[in-house]
């Protein structure tokens, strides 16, 4: 019975120290240090390599140190076993906070007050749309897109959702999928944090921004990504950018993450990046987290956060 | 019976179409052209010329086109009869868009984002504080202060409010005059939405900067001021700015607005600007509650809005 760290492109020692600090009775090894395969009955991963986790014999459960579980899914000898993705109240709160954050920074145009503030221009650029003018459209109707919306709600934002399952949320405009066009056709700010799967893999593309509503108070529709990188084909972004299709993009995740030095995302004047830092989690609740679904994966029960395999979130 | 407006440094001509529009039946006047000065038995005004009033034998009651009244009070010469000031919801919904964005861009370090973009730089700094890490404090905790602490307090931010007179609101860390410096040593972020007074003037000082927390999750502390600007000492703020006893700063209003040029306050790399937009308002919503109080005065009703002579606010 053991517990083993399967981390790439994070540094894995902070992880195995605030494990074994958080479960100092149990055993707990960092890959590539396995030990006897034998002995690992469960498995918390990020982006772990190919392979690895097919040759553990006893592997009962498989937990995602991510909100996404894309990542596990990566894996194309990936193990039947549950496989269960972190909830977190603080991950949950954090992207709220970058969604109102950039939000609000396109509908006041902060930008452009920027712009103006280093030229020492005092201008007061009118018409000002009030929050409750710009229809903001969250993609992803989970517990982030849910927690979004009631924030932005709160604001003062005209806020709908469209989930692949249509998702009932008092008060709130809903879409289901056959909806999208519907969706897209009202929104002039979208919001994009649903999975990435098969499915939504490059949904964000040049067909989908054109069909966004193009009568908003802002000008051209605005895209905000916080979901996953491959959600978006970045070619397409910018060429909206360039023909007046998007007005602005806001992106916390790309295709190839780091953002290569070379992207002309990085220097468009109508582009803000952040580097997927947009939930960031408090590291020490993630690791109570995935301890508390391995003891209860122990006890017989299922995991709170299990994932379904086919729809891949 | 006639309604006179009394603009300076606005141009009065779209608020006389306004009003006319708004209340075709009604006999309304533009300062210069008063006409006889007996016909007058209500002012609309902003920023009247000093003495303007006095001259007006039937003057019955004074309306502030705007929230503050202190414009209203400079007036030497001004008539002893009573003043309403503006309370409009949507006014007061952008001041809170105002408030939440400029907290959020700084517990989420966006200006250090900016500069990284600009550098093609992918770095993600840590610490990262959450929002109930920085403790806002609000200065001023009329009807826009009560709603920016609720906005505050639904993305997550810990919030605690001071006025003159202390208020209880439900849930949240009140503080009254004499509190002062207890509100001050557990604000990392002062937020000052009060009204300028005689007693609130230039009370944003080096020495109140020095009794702000100096534990803070980012550091220094960070004054924002969308008030007044006479509640501000800025060559305060530029001291405190440079000897590091305030770590940013985000200002709406001014010594003297416009900015002036020359001001240092303009490039200075830990200073925002915006000219004085926090709260603009819908101006025909401005226009209406600035008939229905007359409407209800006319009736012998008091204004809903009255204010209070002495306090001044």
């Amino acid at each position: 019975m053991a517990i083993l760290l399967c981390i790439t492109q994070w540094d894995p020692v902070p992880w195995l120290e605030r494990m074994r600090r958080l479960a100092p009775e149990r055993d707990i090894r960092a890959w590539p240090d396995v030990g006897d395969p034998a002995d690992i009955t469960y498995a918390a991963v990020w982006k772990q390599p190919a392979g690895v986790l097919k040759d553990l014999p006893n592997l009962k459960g498989i937990v995602s140190l991510g909100a996404g579980v894309d990542h596990v899914f990566a894996d194309p000898a990936l193990p039947d076993v549950p496989i269960a993705r972190v909830i977190d109240a603080d991950l949950t709160s954090r992207m709220s906070e970058w969604v109102v954050m950039h939000a609000l920074i396109h509908l006041r145009r902060q930008r452009l007050y920027d712009a103006l503030q280093r030229e020492r221009l005092w201008r007061d650029i009118r018409p000002a749309p009030a929050a409750g003018e710009l229809r903001v459209g969250i993609m992803g109707m989970g517990v982030l897109g849910q927690d979004a919306a009631a924030k932005l709600r709160t604001i003062g934002f005209s806020v709908a959702g469209w989930s692949r399952t249509r998702r009932t949320v008092e008060g709130l405009e809903t879409y289901g999928g056959d909806a999208l066009d519907e969706f897209l056709a009202r929104t002039d700010l979208l919001v994009a944090l649903m999975p990435l799967t098969p499915d939504t893999r490059g949904i964000l593309d040049l067909s989908l921004f054109r069909r966004l509503a193009r009568d908003g108070v802002l000008g051209a529709p605005i895209l905000m990504n916080a979901g996953r990188g491959g959600l978006q084909v970045e070619a397409d972004i910018l060429a909206a950018l360039d023909e007046g299709t998007l007005g602005a993009a806001t992106l916390d995740v790309f295709e190839t993450e780091p953002l290569p030095q070379e992207s002309p995302l990085w220097l468009h004047p109508k582009v803000t990046i952040t580097p997927h830092n947009s939930a960031i989690s408090d590291e020490d609740a993630v690791g109570r987290f995935v301890l508390s679904q391995i003891e209860r994966h122990e006890r017989g029960l299922p995991f709170e956060t299990e994932v379904d395999r086919r729809a891949r979130y």
